[in-house]
């Protein structure tokens, strides 16, 4: 394992490109390789079954390619692949989103209650609750699971009337309550909601704070290399390789949304699992 | 091949479950083995490559299984996988759904002006305005990619505020027209969308006919069976088996929707293709 080697970033799709970009202004000098499965996309409403296959398959591609560390930047691979992947693959360190993302909920809250959006697997595993609960027993925590908000982010209707009225007809029972009863964080538990955060914030007032995992995820992983020695010390910036499943032009125009830089479609090679 | 087999359909998911419902409508005592590959859907959005690939994997299932004729129930998969199916599986009798919604359409039409709502991967095919035009040569065919439209008959918000603000989205343009540019035809070119019928009939207004392939679809198998000596003579009601590659709750309550009846989850049979 050596210092030079890239930090491997595998997500769904394009959403995972906030952590990328993330990592990029924390870890400059770090080189990355980047895999979205967009052929397999969404996983936010598939079993663990399949998301665990599908995460260990992009998994296996980037440690064949040689990677020092790998981050998995989809909230539902983090949520139901994390374990499993750690097991196989181990010695390589790997890093979920949903852990760093607990911790930031719990850092940026004072009355303790979440309020969590996320994917229908991540929602049905519990798996925010439970790593805000590990931090904060008596922690309150709410899950909503939020598909359309996914298709909203794919489509590029992330502002407007159309986007907040998606936002109130999931956040507005819980807006509904009592101030005492209300949350004061809204934890963004899946990468593509960043997106969204004007959206969700006019619907959900100047109150809650919205957490999101990719600046406290590149935090976790400078961490972890400093701790491991495999922090990069060559001067310069570090290289970015993007690969994808499928569809190099979508990817391309998907993901500049993403990643907030423009991509050329000849940038991403497409693999094979 | 025996008239007894059953009838193959294929979906990327629950959607075509509404061309199944329409050939036990037209065909009871036909049975029928229907298969949806929830494991990779949605197929709108991927390669052709990808669907294509896809499309030979769910079909070779079928064939092994047994089957007289195949029905490709998914928009998508027809418009770009059509041929190489045909080719791959001769002699099995191969029937899609745009050929049977286009003949549709220009039946149902007096003017030809055609607007079609479908998925990304169908609109850049332009399959529909292909199969129209074979028809009527100087027919006006406009294609749109609704990829949201989708995302509301999986997410089942199907009417109300948000399904029709996102049907305006789309069709605003169009209906802003003069009346003479307006199309007298809305073709529901993706198996979802018969859902949201009344959403896009709320934003359309009484005018055009809303055309959807289950039922010409169903009437083509029926005519094709009878051609080839196919038909089942046998009396009674025909079986039916549900296969899907993933997520037997999710089909269950889902495909529940677009079949019209109640599904039991352990009445949906996994496969690995």
């Amino acid at each position: 394992m050596h210092s030079s080697l890239p930090i491997g970033v595998f997500d769904s799709g394009v959403g995972g490109l906030t952590v990328l970009a993330a990592l990029r202004a924390r870890l400059p000098h770090e080189s990355a390789i980047y895999l979205g499965d967009t052929a397999r996309l969404p996983y936010g409403t598939k079993s663990v079954e399949s998301v665990t296959r599908y995460a260990m398959q992009a998994t296996e591609h980037l440690v064949a390619r040689g990677i020092k560390l790998l981050v998995i930047a989809c909230n539902t691979a983090s949520a139901v692949s994390l374990d499993p992947l750690r097991e196989q693959f181990a010695p390589l360190r790997v890093i979920g989103v949903v852990e760093p993302g607990a911790e930031a909920a719990v850092a940026a809250s004072t009355r303790q209650r979440h309020l969590v959006l996320a994917t229908e697997s991540t929602v049905k595993r519990h798996a925010y609750a439970r790593a805000i609960r590990a931090r904060q027993p008596e922690a309150d925590v709410e899950e909503i699971a939020c598909s359309m908000l996914v298709a909203l982010a794919e489509e590029g209707w992330t502002e407007g009337p159309i986007a907040e009225a998606v936002a109130k007809e999931y956040l507005g029972p819980v807006l509904a309550r009592p101030a005492a009863a209300q949350p004061d964080t809204i934890v963004l538990g899946c990468t593509h909601f960043p997106l969204l955060a004007g959206a969700i914030r006019a619907v959900a007032g100047p109150v809650p704070t919205l957490v999101d995992s990719a600046t406290t995820t590149a935090e976790a992983v400078a961490g972890l290399l400093a701790a491991s020695n495999l922090t990069n010390t060559a001067p310069g910036p570090g290289a970015i390789r993007l690969l994808a499943t499928d569809g190099r032009e979508r990817f391309a125009r998907a993901g500049a949304r993403f990643l907030g830089e423009a991509l050329r479609p000849d940038a991403v090679e497409i693999v094979d699992l």
